[in-house]
């Protein structure tokens, strides 16, 4: 705005504003309104460029987590099949993009809608938009980066041998239809479960508290995960001819801290971000008390249940493996931030610890269930996202307290966490969520991932499992750090386990 | 701004504001405009705050993608030269540095200047600054975030067989003059062909549109780096003797994935981060549609063409070489983003996915030609760059909405797309971008590698070239991961092709 | 805010405001009051949510200077050792969450207090937080993101032989007390000689100028390592027979800067970060500049200071060591940061090359020097962080401006640099900080380094050091690029040097 005040001017219209002169009285009324007016536009064009910068830059660190899954994948997969898993990891996001943008975002956050999934004509292909304030092309780029997350976890659990075509069928499915429909339900204003249905009639007067997706993200790629790998069955070699457990490592431990390290630090977009907006006043008694405040602190319990997680589990590793393992405190990490996920914004500070110690036992325990019962899930996907998520949303239900559900929620009173004495309603609509989700996957993903299996279309040959798909699909090996490793590529040379070709004759590459 | 307004105060002073008392209305209209004056103030320091934030964090963005080319260039060539292609990336953005804040910054944008190269006074090594609105710091630091780009991308093309003081001598000439030039004609508000030139005076009524740099950064960069590739010739063993193209395969394709994804994060510092500011509304009907809403659209219009071309060229390359390719999703990706970048805040978002398509085939088709020509490009450097770049400026003379283009450049019956029915003013000032950026680039960079050829100082020896540039310049080997790699250091080691030390002494190192 | 100014009642309410009305004008006057009461909330809650927005986004990017230690530290020792050095780094951020949170943030911060300790109970746990205006979650996340990184820095020192155990104990007593002591007396309201006392009794009139943590941060870990490293003496093999250096390359360079770039990268919330805030006026002649410039400012010297030590470092390790070598241009690069990271706010860019070009030279001196002692820092740490920021010190209290230091430091006359014609005063109290740094870390940890080695709890013992600290204490070697690599962890196998488990038996893990 400018600033147009002569006082000069201004002075006379009201001196002269006596009863006598209404004219002038008009004048000087009409320029005061015109300049409150003019701020006002000027604050409302504020509010949108803060909330959008802070959303956008959100959306951006949740991007690079799919760089961190891309990297964990890769070092925690054996050399052969690096190539395989990096391919899909771009194609997440790749893929992801286009169906999302096509139909995706539509069945997730089209509004006005049922319940069940969104349908608004105006969402398909972003085709009238933005057309109203708060669902903006940065509310778009934000929730399709969430969605290419949910693929990237189950292509951990059927990491190193699925075929590529499985991959991408499964992928597109889970992204474009199954996972949507479950943000739909649980983040839509129009969601049966949801906390923040725009009409209020919310199950068990609650909702479900899904904050940042515990359970829409991280269960729902978690138990498509566990579907495939569950028909897949475990890698060759995993167990032995005795039915032992062998480890079949990763081949870069690097890889996989890097990779670890670049998703919390896109966790951070993920759960603070997950608040959409900044700029929103709380309290009038304690202005400096906002929506900034409940940011951080989100980004602190976030901080607390992941660092809680990762010592709990270095500790008692070492007590049960006998070493400290930086692989396993990396996971025990990740699992902390699953389960954290659902709760982040609305526990104190103290209860992250609680939860991220729980969490790693969680973990522990659904790995040791994992041995027991020979699935094979090279990226413990399945129990980390599956079961650390379960119990975020348990956990939500039992901590969440009365002042921060109704600030993050805009309620007064809301039902809260059991153990905060806020009753047991959150609590059930949090199991609700469990048990919708695993069913929901389950009787999509799980005749999906069957029907191929069926079909011969989902599990390569044992021929190709054992020279590693990089070779025999996708044109060669990941690395090439000697000078031998290069003879294969020229005519007379012969092709060795580290050749970069798969052919005989020398390849005529562009 | 405090809250000091008193209304009884005030009311006194209204309710004396009687035609016979013209001290106190003019003391309540001093209070009055008091008010609103250092409202006024407090908004434009926020307006300030907010886009400085925005430019800054976009910068900081767009300089992780230097930190992208020198693990997607390291990935991309033989181990054997890791340590020479790093060094080259980090100098680009050291070098590069110095070289933008003495000179290179006051050729692009000091101004008042002329048409062809900026010369104001000030704005060498930033002499007075910032002594008006919207240049600021953030401007400079983002602007040779930019600047360093384009010399990363040169130094692609003539990776594995340059000289390093060769190598020193294009870098600033290329960030100092070169491309400051050019940046300079299409960006600042004097250049001779930008489209927001201050005096109005535009190019066919229309200037060239190059948002964020297909032409200014990428088909520099790329024509740079073909002028030095064909001089120099390609690396021995590239074309066998029969005159086939034999791979030359990078050593590791984590780092390449590594570093597309970190480019694709960084780009969306370098697309939407093109506003340079995000606070400014755009219509009164519409509150909540302002630059916001441009920026947001710019990073889904960014995102649908990399991931588009990703796409593309998955299919396309398991059609043409019969394997899924990771490394080649990751150039069409690239190619996709180097395509949109022209265009990107100004076209729909389904226009941004014809963008992706061509892009695709525009580098597939250059590829194919270069091996024709027997082109040793070891990025694919100026075809990606260079000729996915040219797309994206006709692209944009094609696809550039009219309102769109009114609204980014403030306008209101400016040129746009040909196919949107703007005529063909813009497509023609695009085309006079491309013919210019080509004439310009090779009238400077041609010589200079000629020049450097005919010297001897463009091109390794072949001994060199066979042994190495790591070992034979840059101090040895880039990796040592097993025990006896390590001998070579130790008084009585041999030195083995991957020993750590060129000389046959101990290295006494600090 | 809403607009609700209705022109017509407000005209009515000013022309009936004539003395005979005092009713009308205190209605007039109460609306007026309201509107400028509500103006003012908003735009107070907008400062608050663009400063945090500023402030969460610069802990992310400290945070990411975490990711690039480990990766540096990765990089830089040899390939055995990768496992154990990531763990450290990994825990540094885990394990200084907690007792960051318990009670180091209360040491460094917790006020009203005393200028030795903070000791507030509020900040204990975060337990009433936040509660005032400034100490908001995200100052919590910053500061825990400055913390950890003083340890890792120490980590570097003592890398490739320091007990597991060992490491634990330090790395708590330094994050949770050592550290925060220091943070407290130079950067709390509280702080003895801090620069920004809040009862402006000032150290010389001063207080010492460490705006970002030349010493607070950089000295401190830098002589903490220094200690640990002269303690537990150099690796086997780093000096041989004849006392000669031997180099002991890390094992991978890509990785060395991979985590160079990062840290860069993360510079940028470190520096310009430490404002704390954005949105702040410095003059009402000049309505452009303000805080948002002096934060440009800092990340433009931040960049030239890092800059130019790399291009010094280039040129002169060519002359000494006859190669071009980007392990120390990265050495370099990151010891200008540290320098310039004190005086980064409050001198001019041209000055910030002064910074730099000196600080290459103190890091050849002092390498030179480590050599010449015998002295074996992996890293390079306690030269670079210890030797860099003391420099950095010195250089604050010679070159910082007067306008720079009273806008930054809210003053009007105090003193600056002694170059700039500010007198001795800054310069003595920069001094001041750097024996009383040197001191208080030796003080604390040269006796806890010295009691552990006499308990036998510091350095592992010859025969772990030489197999490698990953296979004998963390369960496997990090990489495993071979098929053959493999072999150990089947029952028939044998156990190679790069096997996966130190365990003859298959290891049954989960």
């Amino acid at each position: 705005m400018e600033t147009t005040c002569s006082a000069k001017d201004l002075a006379a219209l009201l001196s002269s504003s006596s009863s006598s002169n209404s004219t002038s009285s008009l004048a000087a009324a009409t320029f005061l309104c015109s300049q409150f007016s003019s701020i006002s536009n000027k604050l409302s064009d504020t509010t949108y460029a803060v909330d959008n910068t802070y959303l956008l830059f959100s959306a951006y660190l949740v991007f690079a987590m799919q760089l961190g899954f891309a990297m964990l994948c890769a070092g925690s997969v054996r050399a052969k099949n690096t190539m395989n898993i990096m391919l899909t990891n771009v194609l997440d996001a790749a893929a992801g993009a286009i169906s999302y943008y096509l139909f995706g975002f539509a069945f997730a956050f089209g509004t006005p809608s049922n319940g069940f999934i969104g349908r608004h004509h105006s969402f398909f292909a972003l085709s009238s938009y933005p057309e109203r304030p708060g669902a903006d092309f940065s509310f778009f780029l934000y929730q399709w980066a969430f969605a290419i997350a949910a693929a990237g976890i189950t292509s951990g659990s059927i990491a190193e041998r699925t075929q590529f075509v499985a991959y991408l069928i499964y992928s597109s499915f889970l992204t474009g239809f199954v996972y949507p429909t479950v943000s739909h339900w649980f983040w839509s204003t129009d969601g049966w479960a949801s906390a923040s249905r725009s009409d209020n009639n919310l199950l068990f007067g609650s909702g479900a508290i899904d904050f940042a997706g515990s359970g829409v993200v991280h269960m729902v790629g978690g138990i498509a995960g566990l579907w495939g790998a569950l028909i897949e069955g475990p890698r060759i070699g995993r167990f032995d001819r005795l039915g032992r457990s062998v480890a079949l490592r990763g081949h870069s431990a690097s890889l996989v801290v890097l990779g670890t390290f670049l998703l919390w630090f896109g966790w951070y977009g993920f759960n603070p971000g997950s608040f959409l907006t900044i700029l929103k006043g709380y309290e009038k008694s304690r202005p400096y008390y906002g929506q900034w405040s409940a940011v951080g602190r989100t980004a602190v319990t976030t901080t607390l249940a992941g660092c809680t997680s990762a010592l709990t589990t270095l500790f008692s590793k070492r007590l049960l493996a006998g070493h400290w393992n930086v692989i396993d405190v990396c996971n025990g990490l990740l699992g902390g931030f699953a389960a954290i996920t659902s709760g982040c914004a609305v526990v104190e500070p103290w209860a992250a610890i609680v939860c991220g110690f729980v969490a790693s036992w969680v973990l522990i325990g659904f790995n040791l269930l994992a041995k027991k019962l020979k699935y094979d899930d090279p990226l413990e996907a399945a129990q980390l996202h599956g079961g650390c998520g379960a119990w975020g949303l348990i956990f939500t239900g039992l901590f969440a307290t009365k002042r921060y559900v109704n600030e993050v929620y805009s309620g007064d009173s809301r039902p809260y966490g059991l153990l905060m004495g806020g009753g047991g309603k959150l609590l059930a609509a949090q199991f609700v969520q469990i048990v919708v989700i695993v069913g929901w996957v389950s009787v999509t993903m799980g005749p999906l991932f069957y029907g191929l299996h069926k079909m011969n279309l989902l599990r390569i040959s044992a021929e190709d499992e054992m020279a590693g798909m990089d070779m025999t699909r996708h044109g060669g090996f990941a690395y090439a750090y000697n000078d031998e490793d290069e003879v294969s590529v020229k005519p007379w040379g012969k092709v060795g386990h580290t050749s970069q070709s798969s052919t005989p004759t020398p390849p005529l590459t562009a």
